[in-house]
């Protein structure tokens, strides 16, 4: 059997839990009850549901299990906010989740407070061993819809042709903008190969995924500096690139056509017109393509062609894992339930750095898989990773909207090689021989 | 050229069409806004845009060309806000109606009090000739829209699992709760056939669809003096009905079979179990089905199977309309935005009577086409209706859901074949010879 | 009931027995079993298919009932071959029709000479009654299926970069050379309008769908003396019709988009170059559009569009048929399973007339349904018609791939509004007042 | 650069260049030209296009580029037989290969002849170089397409509700009959784990896919000495395998209730009966399951399923390479372009080992991916196997289809997870600890 966490779990702290769930309302805060109930296509959910959703887990693998007596808030809501849980129920299904205008945003804060009461009761008469486990298991998984928040909401509001702010301000640091952009040319850090240490090192939460940790074989590669930046992109643009076949993956070129891909998501030509600037929607609102930022919202296909256009690879997710352990964490990050600039001497120390975390999710070439000896928890729980082991590559590193204590070297994000809606980024990676 | 409106429009009263814009306000008023922004089906709009596009109506073809100086509210509503206009923008995409967050619930309002004080100041200085005639189009089409409300409003609130209520209250009556029903036999109303006018005799307004006025020759035939109740229906299908191949269309088996139809749209067995009793989703939430009421919301094609199984077939529109011609127009409607059960005395008048408005819509054999001589208005209006003439049935009578300035013998209401949201029934007819 | 054909049906001639059945083989002739195979999309039918389902009909509906003792070919062609009788057995899956290399092209002709040995030695023993009506109903429905071989391989061919010929020769006649063509200005023929009787007069082999015959009020119209041309087309066409939406019905345009159509069926340009000839796909291979022969593949759709920019309309079918009942018919047609030009003296007959047989198939404005009185035969062959009205168009007149003796005024073709790929072209009407 | 093929290729050999041409021919010598004509799924491609693309590479890569007035049969042949190299040409879209009736077979098989004998000519002068690298590439891939052959025309043969057998005759070795079944029970061959070496070892020919060679390292674990039976599946099956999500991938159950899967592909019940005995379509028709035979025609995520149901899991690919490499290859193979049984003595000899060649293909775990170090050939024979390395799982062995030559530990097969129309199997593994 696994252990869900790999250290012995401390004991759940009340004030994390609630800073935690706090941050989550605070996300939603600038958004209005519209804004919340809407889901802009199957892959993303309402805000709302997010918010109903991270509450029925501590409902159904703390409160129910392990609290005698508990009242749930809503008979129905066990299967209407259960994501993929076939264990325990018939989740509703994920396409329909906009469907559902009640119960109202209102009444699902008023879920949140009566989950999140019976949960400071729980925790002040303390939770030990294995719940607490889990308690920090939801605390993890919410941060993680967190993030899914911001990236929901504003696919929903791109499609809007009123093409909405999430949140103004002329303060505002955009999740694309991050620091160390392209400026400088492009350097490569290379490594020597050898035998790494793969997966979490036992010190702080991990999820399953992140486990066993194991050694793993590597030839010498170069992983590039810096992220691609958008003036990089611009150049392969205007090199046909999304034109080419032979620049791409066979199920990418056939998805570049079918879904008629010709540049990132979210870039968009002022006024419609071909030769109209480009522009790039925000979640403060359409804005200005910065050049210097690194690219963003492209897929592991465009990713793929890209490094191919220009003669590098994309990097396995083992040789991400062996140059980003070492380093410090450093960059911008989500932070209480806002988007926050970093500190401007952060930003000075991110800057010469390997620019691995808090900017924008790296595609790797590794599709998403099981580690030698993984094997999911038991129960319920154990549907939180495994299944989805199939058809997915792995992400790695973070973006500008991951909470901060997410990012780490172990950390395995995963996406369908398709997906462009998530902040996900290029590094670029090379053979040494 | 044709004209728009059969008589000499007269000059637009000010309350009339404050009490009809306010009509449409006070149906979304049970709703919040969550509800007001949904989307369940391209077929079906968010509550929200009928409440824009109603207003848009009266923007684009009334304000900004007769009132000059007019200050549009917003650039972008002119395309957001059009249905299928496109001699006047490009129509934004009805299947993404439900991806409109903003404008909000309450900018649609301000918007609609917007337009509402310019045309009252419009009004106010007296409106004549060609353009009298489109703000009586115009009041039209908003009631149209008050009855789509209901409707779609109605289709999402039953995709929810929790089956929530329009509107609450015990005095309420359900649009489906209609008089005369089905416990007398069905009696028939023969007719001798010949030459009857058919169309719009000129008395009040009237589509361009319902002109010309002109002869038909009808053979002998007879039509039903009632609906065609639930407990009906459920003969039909406790004899294998939807089962039964030779009883359908071949496109309506096929409809069958693909959407795995088994009785009318929102029955449902209790608890979903399969000897559960029957219920039926209602504006009131989930309700007993009543054997004595109308069979409502079956598309054509179930309404064809129906008849063929029980030895009668579909009206052709002609022939409802030379029976409901010289019936004066009694039953339920929709008035003053409320679904209201009609005075005792009334009901007891419609009793006896054919129940030819008021009720349910009446499907006919008949396919949605011109009438001979029939021309479209120039202009954008000319996509009002002309447009929509082909792969459609016509539906004749009326709802409870139907304002009641609407229940007249020449009306011609058309939804596709498959329709099955709208507030559909059935009444039987045969050959006499 | 319905009678199945008017007349008394007399007694089936062996030797017309014999000429049809030949003549839907000398149709084969020139494809290989390759060819025979292959089906290009769901709404056609494998050449093989249509030579074993013709078989299928005298097996089913005449030999297996009356003959006694009759051994039918193999057991499985019973579901393998029905096209749509669900009263008699479970048809195979029409979209599958092209999985079928077995049985061979070799064995569905010995499967033919089965079934045709077997049918002499009937009709040799004299067959009468509604028996004899039931060999009468398969010749035609043979006769149908003919055309359809001829419109089915079209398609087949045109898919294929090769651009193969149905049957190659300097001397053949393509379908779509007419004779009358357009060089001449249109002329208008005026009718006053009045009772028409309207349906098959009882002299002949009809099908059930063109009775009961029944008295039909007409309003004055006008018909073209001629059909609209190719060269008429192209004015059309390089006026924008395809890209103006005012012209369309609402569904057509949504086709015209969803279909990328910009121009009828089997119009090419030479070498796939912008700006290259026009060509045209005929039997005989590509050839260059003929100016003056009558457009073809059209849809109901474009066929409307092109009438409304031409300032008119398309005909009812009643108007057709008062204009077409006195004329004698005359044209280009299919016999003895070949095309055939007319003979010289024919053709100048023709061409002063209305040209309304032999050509093309004639889009009119009216759905296909049940006339006053219909009622589809008892038993599996009320399946024939009847469960097709809806949906539908009807078409009338015939093309010259039609078989002679199925151009009769009374005739009623059917089709979804969307079909192009049978031999349809258009007639303008207009109405006078 | 990376070489095509590992080691120096030696001078083409004209007999055995005939040799592989002329298998294939003998392949397709039991279907007729009807057989060879039909496309059953997109996924599949008929008989005739594998013979006409096989031709094709040869004619592409070889005789164009090198032979200096070679003529071409057909200018057309170059794109319409082009599988997908995107560098020269425009290749016929794959879905409708199945629309070419013409060229006809015998067309077909003189551009055999055509391209062979120039080929003939060819080898005859002398072919040395990279030349002779891509001759022999062409005949590696002609034996590719030989085993595609035997599994696309089974597809087809399967949708023919007469089952029809590729091949009769009771001496016939069907695919599925492999020996060494599975009435002993399954005994684990553990490994030690560490560093092997994975990748072709440079004697014989290897596809570029297959290199570089190079060190990976192995945790240990074991894998099963057999492969799993039909009678185990059974197992799996009647305990409820299929309607149980906790066995299964997130998309594998998606897949499960998307398709109605219950069984594997080609298992049918006797005569449609719920009850009816298990049969399997095999290419000598309907046989009944043979319990004690391996289990073939499962998509990944049964195989995956069925693993997790068993308590074991799917092996990564290295682990399969690192037990086969050192193992002698057996089995049953086609030879010669026949599906021929085993000598008996390489049967026994085959017995007790471990089963890894000549049964069925066997699902890993892995990814297809890149080795360390891979590049594609540069041009368009870079298209062969690199632009595939996204979304498909690597398959390791050979089935009883699969030419003898290609058994060799480093072959690496892939296909999409939910492929079931190739001879796939299972084999379980589990970690040592």
């Amino acid at each position: 059997v696994t252990r869900l966490v790999a250290p012995p779990t401390p004991q759940p702290d009340v004030a994390r839990f609630a800073s935690i769930r706090d941050a989550t309302v605070e996300l939603a805060a600038p958004l209005s009850a519209e804004d919340c109930a809407l889901q802009s296509m199957p892959d993303a959910s309402p805000v709302k549901w997010h918010l109903a959703h991270t509450s029925w887990f501590f409902e159904t693998f703390v409160l129910r299990p392990a609290v005698p007596g508990y009242r749930e808030r809503h008979p129905a809501y066990a299967d209407l906010f259960n994501s993929y849980y076939q264990s325990v129920g018939e989740p509703f299904p994920r396409p329909q989740r906009g469907m559902l205008s009640r119960p109202s945003l209102d009444e699902v804060h008023a879920y949140r407070r009566h989950v999140d009461e019976a949960m400071a009761a729980l925790l002040a008469r303390g939770v030990t061993g294995p719940l607490a486990g889990v308690v920090e298991l939801g605390l993890q998984h919410e941060q993680q819809h967190q993030e899914l928040i911001l990236t929901d909401v504003k696919h929903l509001l791109s499609c809007n042709p009123l093409r909405p702010a999430y949140r103004a301000g002329p303060e505002a640091v955009t999740p694309e903008r991050v620091e160390g952009g392209g400026r400088a040319p492009l350097r490569w850090h290379g490594h020597p190969g050898g035998i790494a240490w793969i997966g979490a090192a036992g010190e702080g939460f991990a999820f399953d995924n992140e486990s066993p940790r194991h050694r793993h074989l590597l030839t010498p590669f170069a992983l590039a500096d810096r992220l691609v930046t958008n003036g990089e992109w611009l150049a392969f643009l205007e090199d046909q690139g999304y034109a080419r076949p032979e620049l791409w993956l066979s199920d990418g070129f056939a998805t570049v056509r079918a879904e008629g891909w010709h540049a990132p998501l979210y870039w968009e030509r002022e006024g419609g017109n071909p030769d109209g600037a480009w522009r790039q929607f925000t979640h403060h609102g359409l804005r200005p393509l910065e050049l210097d930022a690194p690219v963003c919202h492209v897929s592991a296909y465009e990713a793929d062609a890209y490094a191919r256009w220009a003669g590098a690879r994309l990097p396995a997710e083992a040789e991400w894992e062996a140059v980003a352990a070492p380093v410090a964490v450093r960059g911008n990050f989500l932070e209480s339930g806002r988007l926050r600039p970093a500190p401007a001497d952060a930003r000075a120390a991110a800057s010469p750095a390997l620019q691995l975390f808090g900017d924008a999710w790296e595609w790797t070439r590794s599709a998403y898989g099981p580690y030698p000896g993984y094997a999911p928890p038991t129960g319920a729980l154990g549907e939180y990773n495994g299944k989805f082991m199939c058809n997915q590559l792995v992400l790695r590193g973070g973006a500008c909207t991951t909470p901060a204590s997410h990012a780490r070297a172990s950390y395995r994000n995963f996406f369908p090689p398709s997906a462009r809606w998530q902040m996900t980024g290029v590094r670029l990676a090379k053979d040494l021989t």
